[in-house]
């Protein structure tokens, strides 16, 4: 590989100037080797946020990104391999519910996930709370649960797309993470990685998402299906509100169990109609269907034939976890304490927070205030009232279960502002618009 | 001190915002005491050179590093203590023979120089072409040499603005250098923690100079200024051209004798008119003079007596250097090897180009192209036509003195190239502008 100067290469785009696809690919394998040290990475992802990356470019970093570790081939599995990423949102377990229903319908479903964020939620935490199941699983092991059953529920290899890691853990400390392009990178390298011909991507905005404003989320929708393309693979990203949390469940087991009432054919209606929603979009990808409503069918079909659900315990099994957990629910851990939020006026609801919510989550435990803390999977929030609905004075808003009192007393100032009432309110739009 | 996130900081600078004077002070204390990383502070110097500085964050920022180590108290001396400064160019020898003028005039000048940066020279590699003359100097020693001679000749000090000097480092190697903020609060910092209390400032501009563009050195001329203004110093910027090397001397040992040619009442006319108009700031400053042409008498005076050649000789003693040097130049080194570039047609000088003469000096080693070279004292380049001046075929238009023949060969192509002919031109002017 030709060398390059790095203090030219940050002089080039710290002017605004552009960066060639050889030089994007050099800069990424000589910070993965340890040859550019993180102050002058730290500089040029700095010159990159400022001034943006053009199409050309984010499509060669991202590559370069791709390719910095191990890129799984699944090319000898027949199936169509559709992977799902949400930007992360507060009560969001689609993809529980969804992956064993596509993969039910014979979609292989390669799914590697990630543990919470912030105030959001992580696939990987709530999918650790049935007993026994391990999400920590090697390359082999991943290939081979997927081959055999077309799913399995990892969480992201050490080995896979290692630049990433380390520059998402540079950008954590040097002020850079809220960049369209940097983040749009940092997701597709991942996901790419995984040797998927198809990704479903639901793009968070609201309260909730890390992406507040809807038009942030439909760059980075845009930015992410462009990224798609230029790669050759087919990417379809749906915009979803999150103002208000997902579901009624915001926690780790809680919403094991809400995934496994979909999973039944029962479940809230929001997670219902988001789960179909984004499960038709994977099967259309992997090219089962090609009829929107052929696919909703079929997906019904797996659901109320109990196929879905099998699928489910299959992987359970196959990850060494309870698969009873899908007919005895209190085999799933449930945190002692009881509290209830109650309404202090009659109203209807205006507002009901999902940061807040989502906030008050973590201070329970739920979710993470440092990298080391451990998740404790059965403290929980039930959210009983919603947008739109009407509620009297003293009528639960809100049931936590929790494990420790004064982590309760730090979430209970968060909830008793996550709620607000007025005259009447119509519940926000679920599906926002989609980028294909 | 009241405890600051750098992650915020760093993001706001980042946006455009503005840091306060005890955020600024806060991350150069903590720069300094290794608690903030180079990776977060390469990030924030990055922002910082798109986003820019206000005057009021420029000034804090020069404080803070300013007080980052030693600050010299010279209080005790009652003289005007005044310094001079150059941004660098190619035979710039102005320093050697301006303060020991200004010194004989009864101003206290305590010098603290640097080394050849680039294709530029330093005072301090000249300096030490004296035979025994010692730049190194502790800050006891360097006060006692200004307090009884009122002059010292030293190189900065490692205890003095130590914030800068990482700073700088890390500048260096991540694309952070030419940013006027960032420039002109280096060079103030280390000016003002010298305990003075009047600064003249030559700014070049030109081909040979860091700031090839006047419009530039202008903003930085008065950035530097202000940020005196700020704190409470008296500070006079020119602006000088550096199209083409000053006077005839580019090298170390005979820019020396240059030096000591002016001193003795000769030298070429542009490093004496230069020379004098500075020194003649710096006696207006240190209030010695309140009119400009009985200054430039008094310098005159300082010369014709011999005033100012003893006050260079009693400083070249007090740091261990030989000072018969001032009567014989033969104890000067000079490299043994001789050659001349011969005018190739008959015509007029259009072009004499200072960047290309610096860079045949650096290759012949005069200079450094890495900071671990040694400089070969006693190579010299000798510019024997200039802009303006009418050359006949195969007169002398350089006389290079060399130690070794591949670097004579390195530096010819650049002497070659250097030297531009026409029908006429007219030497371009020395004093281009004044900020005050």
């Amino acid at each position: 590989m030709k060398h390059h100067s790095i203090i030219d290469l940050i002089e080039r785009k710290r002017d605004g100037g552009i960066l060639q696809p050889d030089e994007l690919q050099w800069i990424i394998t000589q910070y993965t080797a340890d040859s550019i040290p993180d102050y002058q990475m730290s500089s040029l992802l700095m010159a990159i946020f400022i001034r943006g990356f053009t199409g050309e470019e984010l499509a060669a970093w991202t590559e370069a990104m791709l390719h910095s570790g191990d890129v799984l081939d699944l090319s000898h599995i027949p199936a169509g391999k559709v992977d799902k990423h949400s930007t992360g949102g507060v009560g969001d377990k689609i993809s529980i519910p969804l992956a064993p229903m596509v993969a039910a319908c014979g979609v292989a479903v390669p799914m590697m996930s990630g543990r919470g964020l912030g105030h959001t939620g992580g696939t990987l935490d709530k999918l650790e709370s049935i007993p026994g199941f391990r999400t920590r699983l090697d390359k082999k092991e991943f290939v081979e649960i997927v081959e055999r059953l077309g799913l399995v529920l990892g969480g992201q290899s050490e080995t896979m797309a290692p630049a990433d890691r380390r520059i998402y853990a540079l950008r954590d400390s040097t002020g850079t993470v809220p960049s369209i392009p940097l983040i749009a990178s940092s997701i597709m390298s991942k996901k790419l990685s995984e040797g998927i011909n198809g990704l479903v991507l639901d793009l968070k905005t609201g309260s909730g998402a890390f992406m507040t404003n809807e038009a942030d989320a439909r760059v980075l929708a845009e930015t992410m299906v462009g990224i798609g393309q230029s790669h050759g693979t087919k990417v379809v990203a749906t915009l979803t509100g999150m103002d208000q949390p997902l579901g009624v469940e915001v926690g780790n087991a809680n919403e094991i169990a809400e995934s496994l009432d979909v999973l039944s054919g029962g479940g809230p209606a929001d997670v219902v109609e988001i789960t179909y929603s984004l499960a038709a979009d994977m099967l259309l990808l992997a090219g089962v269907d090609t009829d929107r409503d052929v696919a909703i069918t079929r997906l019904s079909d797996a659901v109320n034939s109990g196929a879905a659900m099998e699928k489910f315990q299959e992987v359970i099994v196959a990850q060494d976890g309870n698969p009873d957990v899908a007919e005895d629910r209190s085999l799933l851990p449930v945190a002692p304490g009881r509290y209830e939020l109650l309404a202090r006026e009659d109203g209807v609801v205006t507002k009901c927070d999902a940061r807040d919510i989502g906030v008050a989550g973590v201070r329970l435990g739920a979710g993470r205030e440092r990298k080391e803390d451990l998740v404790d999977p059965g403290v929980a929030i039930s959210v009983l009232a919603k947008i739109g609905d009407s509620v009297s004075k003293g009528q639960p808003l809100a049931a936590v279960a929790y494990g420790d009192e004064n982590r309760l007393q730090a979430a209970i100032p968060l909830l008793e502002r996550a709620w607000e009432f007025g005259e009447g309110a119509d519940p926000p739009p679920l599906v926002i618009g989609r980028v294909e």
